[in-house]
């Protein structure tokens, strides 16, 4: 018996940040592996209101795009930082919420670092935005992806896609 | 009128950490600004287990202290870190959660810098662990407190209650 639909695997990828929060979502034949876009975009926070205030609106949104898509899979790319360490916390506590609000939402949860998605996009651990950016427009078949934090996100669901 | 009972405020102070959250909850009186001790522990997460679980967990233990004991305010410690990034960003993503968690169970959420509560509990800010210690079991009237993170974490209450 040929498998159904019901076993196409949507795959959300999320690209964890503070101000800006990256997400894609693809979905992945099951018969042929073959990948397609369904959607992408950001969830911002407002710059002039409270850290707290700022993670409660992560989880909000989040929780939307969880709702509206019902992902089987996340992935979520891992933390590297080497330069700013008080970017990388703020980056770690929004990550910390994103973390816990996928786990609760989807038992399905997986983490990338960042060479092991530049690896998996390009082939090539020291590829820039634009390689990234570049290629996730050709496996997806895109006309058009402007956003840097959207193309990093569905690098991330296809590096899952690619990886499992 | 004399003010009754329930203007006392019952601070819920918090040390964040990952593998070990201090907890550490005070009552003021309204009427004399008296403090008082009334519980004060350690949340603990399982090392072996992944970050997304033991985050989970983090939340699971925080939302059971918040219902048990009501707290009106929240003081939470905010991050200093110079030397170990690594440890700053395990940290920051359990904060991230606590801060969460926090808001949405309590409105009063109040931040403090580690030199902030130095100075309000001991007068000096180079304090140490052990000045900390020796002050909250004074100040609280306790004859025992051997617990380092429980320690700070009332320190961080009566941080707030002698600000606010």
């Amino acid at each position: 018996m040929a498998k159904t639909q019901d076993n196409n695997r949507i795959i959300l990828g999320l690209d964890p940040g503070f101000a800006i929060v990256g997400y894609g979502l693809i979905q992945q034949c099951a018969n042929s592996g073959e990948l397609a876009k369904i959607a992408s975009g950001t969830l911002q926070t407002p710059k002039y209101e409270d850290l707290s205030v700022r993670l409660a609106s992560i989880e909000e949104q989040l929780l939307k795009v969880i709702d509206t898509y019902k992902p089987t899979d996340i992935a979520i790319e891992e933390l590297f930082f080497a330069k700013n360490v008080k970017t990388a916390i703020n980056v770690a506590h929004a990550r910390g919420v994103i973390l816990l609000t996928a786990i609760k939402m989807c038992g399905r949860l997986y983490e990338y670092t960042p060479l092991q998605v530049k690896l998996a996009i390009t082939g090539y651990g020291k590829a820039d935005k634009k390689q990234i950016q570049y290629m996730v427009k050709m496996l997806l078949n895109l006309k058009d992806l402007s956003q840097d934090d959207e193309a990093d996100a569905l690098a991330i669901a296809i590096t899952h896609a690619n990886s499992t």
